[in-house]
């Protein structure tokens, strides 16, 4: 779990590895069993948390129409929680779901806010974090007006081919903003 | 003009006159005329810029339908370009449109990852806004789903009344997804 948690801070920052155990010895360690909540809807998000075994997916519920959509897939390395709720305190939209069993390490808002204070470095790594989540967001809202689901399948296909191996097809086809029989006839087609 | 940008960069952090010095010796002043593009869609935004007088509105075209679609309107205080193509080095699809004659300040992107190596209160203002511009665009994708043509019309003026003495209601219709004819209805009912 080390070894992850590592390897994901030292792709935005290069930290010393007095600095990577000043940040590590904050993480709180939880296991979430398959199906369960990390997060749901209305709650403040506490805690951001790095994954470091297991898969979840973040959704949203759309009250009008009494759908799921879901928005991100977050495998070992990356973060889940509400960046949005975990900043300003307010309570959030996202849902967040383990869709394997799973472990994640915990950084409380409050203990991320010390870690600012402690050391810069780690502030370029909030601002990097802060700047990828905004482009990120950008460019997902892009694809759905500029794209067709089946480039949009095409691109995750490309871009993130480990999703097709744990992610339940209804997830995919959610996350392309389609319903299921639709994906089927995308992949027939493109197969 | 200097009072309007220190009194912007004072907002996010605690600046001594030394840093804020430091800041505006990097920025780079021009004239904007009335219809005038700041930034155009396809181009890549090497500047940010603060605005010091007069008033922008940042638009995005729609393809499928030929529309154009209002993100955004930005006074003195704010900042114009479009942040993903300035983090990223790609081109964009903001347009930036003058509504009023204006002046801004430019801070090149060579310049500003200067700057968070020079200091890091600097670093903290970047992660700040990063963070602001994030929150903004989930909340605002969020009352597009959750609320009404009519309740987003109301939250406008409450939280930006200064929008309805300085922009064209064609601008502020289409900053609320709706057409014109549909706003003079709101406008007529709410009266």
């Amino acid at each position: 779990m080390l070894n992850i948690i590592r390897a994901s801070l030292l792709s935005f920052v290069d930290f010393t590895e007095e600095e990577l155990f000043t940040i590590i010895a904050r993480l709180r360690p939880m296991k979430v069993a398959r199906y369960q909540h990390f997060l749901k809807e209305g709650e403040v998000c506490h805690d951001m948390a790095i994954v470091t075994a297991g898969a979840f997916r973040t959704y949203n519920n759309n009250q009008d129409n009494d759908a799921e959509y879901t928005s991100d897939f977050i495998f070992e390395g990356n973060w889940i929680g509400d960046y949005t709720s975990y900043i300003t305190g307010q309570p959030g939209y996202n849902n967040v779901e383990a869709l394997e069993e799973s472990e994640v390490y915990m950084l409380s808002r409050k203990d991320q806010l010390e870690l600012y204070q402690t050391f810069r470095k780690f502030e370029t790594l909030g601002r990097l974090i802060a700047e990828r989540l905004f482009v990120e967001l950008i460019q997902r809202k892009r694809d759905f007006i500029l794209k067709s689901a089946e480039e949009r399948y095409l691109d995750l296909i490309k871009m993130r081919p480990d999703i097709f191996n744990r992610v339940p097809q209804k997830y995919i086809a959610s996350y392309l903003g389609i319903q299921p029989p639709s994906l089927s006839r995308i992949r027939a087609k493109i197969r």
